[in-house]
């Protein structure tokens, strides 16, 4: 167990934690007293039939929805809905490897998968709040993964789903680009196994890291127009240091591999001995799949093969010149564009 | 200077060198009696207006044109051509690091760039063959940043030119995937800052730097529609164990950076101020404009830019789901493509 200041109240809340008790993993592990990290916005109405679940990304947090998504008049409207923005295990947020006191912290935190973070929002969702249906969960990337898996796992609790960039079964591709950035951070011999004093440690394998997402993350256009311009920054080198070697050598090491190895392994089909099409014919919920044209490892192909497998789904393409990391809200355009497709969903009769 | 049998007569030969005597450098360094490996083909005719230049690529030698590119009834056709297949400087057959002796290997081997290589072809091919003409020049990857640089800097020399999947002046997104794969080697800890007793000591940077291949060299295609199967491969993990780390960890380290550092400052802009439109001006060659449609780090919209600043090119765009990496000849469709084309190419009278 280690201090890191970066996944504190004054960065990331104000948020609150649910203790899941003794969570048992799917892979057999059991994170004792586990801790469900989250911020909600909006109330919850008698009905209890106004509640949106967003599950976070890889390395994100509950802030930046609340930061880039959520807003009056928006489509995430806290004057309409109750947003419950949850922290996925492992982020540094909820139960993570540097803040889990005892021997299961560190390098020997367990291995956790998306359908427990899905098991774990469904106790804090149905025992914590008492609600038994969702209005909508939506999520990014790994969010998205989160969102498939509600859907295929709760499908009357979920009326109406949207997966942002992301797949319901991961690709052979994509668990190699995240190797990469796994590799990255374990090939730092300051990582010691998990067990560094200070993420200080594992700074250069941080900023490996944060070197391919620089080139995956993005997109070559991003670069070609000079998009990063228009974030502030004065060169590529600039936006190098000051966007990704600020935003991952602050974060924890552990908390980056728990949270890719999950993400590599995200999958609906286990529910189904591997049948994606059985696994996707679960779905009940009203889907919008909205993939982004520029992303290199969540490309629009892949999500548009998956949601021909939705019954009533529909294809909505997001358009930037950023790629994948425009999740993260750098493009206004593109939040334009996903305010306008959740709008017209949640405005669906289910 | 150390010894490493993959770059041997028997893997890629049979090869000659040509002593280009002490050649200095654009940026300052002197190769001492630098030597240019190289192979021919076919005979050169008697007026030597029959001769094809193809410069190598990265990591690649003069032999996989001899295996997969040159042959009788096809384009690259020694009946009726003299193909020279020249070894980039630093790629392990021409000066390298590993090779040279003295205080000037290894880590502290020189600064090469593009310009260099295409320079000491010149002297190669005019002063050593008497040839004043070339037919073609073509080249993939990297040998398309020399095949550029030889049409800008000799224009009355090169009559036809095939640039594929490369461009003439290197992207910033393209830059920053290369710093990637260097940095996956410089990060071990047995790279030594270049002294190393054998490439053995730097097995694990130079398979990470694999793998970085994988994800980028490849494509999501390659990996969705499983390609590799038809190569031989039983699992993805096969396919990277025994093709890409076999690949790579046979190769010097120092070779690979020496390489590396050279593609990423590609650019024939260097001859005009930065002005890439004034440079691309200069050629007269007819010239093929030939990406890969799922090339990730060289995208056919890049090249596409660079095509229309070519008076009389030609766009023709390769198809194959394996990316990058097709050049190597991995996919005989994609050959017979490139055949097509240089054929066409070398019919046009100029």
């Amino acid at each position: 167990m280690i201090t890191n200041e970066f996944y504190s109240q004054a960065n990331h809340g104000p948020f609150q934690t649910y203790d899941l008790g003794n969570f048992t993993l799917e892979d057999g592990g059991t994170l004792r007293g586990c801790q469900l990290a989250y911020a909600t916005h909006g109330k919850l109405n008698k009905k209890k039939d106004n509640a949106i679940l967003i599950p976070s990304w890889f390395s994100g947090t509950s802030k930046i929805f609340e930061q880039a998504y959520i807003g009056a008049g928006r489509a995430l409207d806290p004057e309409k809905y109750f947003i419950i923005c949850v922290n996925q295990i492992g982020n540094g947020l909820s139960s993570s490897p540097h803040n889990t006191a005892g021997p299961g912290g560190m390098g020997a935190f367990p291995k956790v998968r998306i359908g427990d973070d899905v098991r774990a929002q469904h106790q804090l969702v149905t025992e914590h709040f008492g609600i038994a249906e969702l209005a909508l969960v939506v999520g990014g990337s790994m969010g998205a993964q989160q969102t498939y898996e509600w859907a295929v796992r709760y499908p009357p609790m979920v009326k109406r789903a949207a997966a942002i960039c992301g797949t319901a079964k991961n690709t052979d591709h994509d668990f190699l680009y995240t190797q990469t950035l796994m590799d990255a951070i374990t090939s730092d011999p300051g990582w010691n196994k998990g067990y560094y004093a200070s993420n200080a440690d594992v700074r250069e394998g941080l900023q490996r890291h944060g070197r391919l997402w620089g080139v995956m993350g993005f997109s070559t256009e991003f670069y070609k127009q000079e998009v990063w311009r228009g974030l502030g920054f004065s060169s590529v080198d600039d936006m190098l240091v000051n966007f990704l070697d600020f935003y991952f050598t602050a974060m924890d090491p552990n908390s980056l591999l728990t949270q890719a190895w999950k993400w590599q392994r995200g999958d609906v089909s286990r529910h189904t001995g591997g049948d994606l099409k059985k696994a996707l014919g679960r779905i009940t919920a009203k889907t919008f799949v909205m993939p982004i044209d520029e992303d290199m490892f969540f490309p629009p192909r892949d999500c548009k093969a998956e949601q021909k497998m939705i019954k009533g789904s529909e294809f909505r393409l997001l358009k930037s010149p950023c790629g994948h990391l425009v999740v993260t809200g750098i493009d206004p355009n593109f939040l334009a564009q996903v305010d306008e497709h959740l709008k017209e969903l949640l405005a669906i009769a289910v």
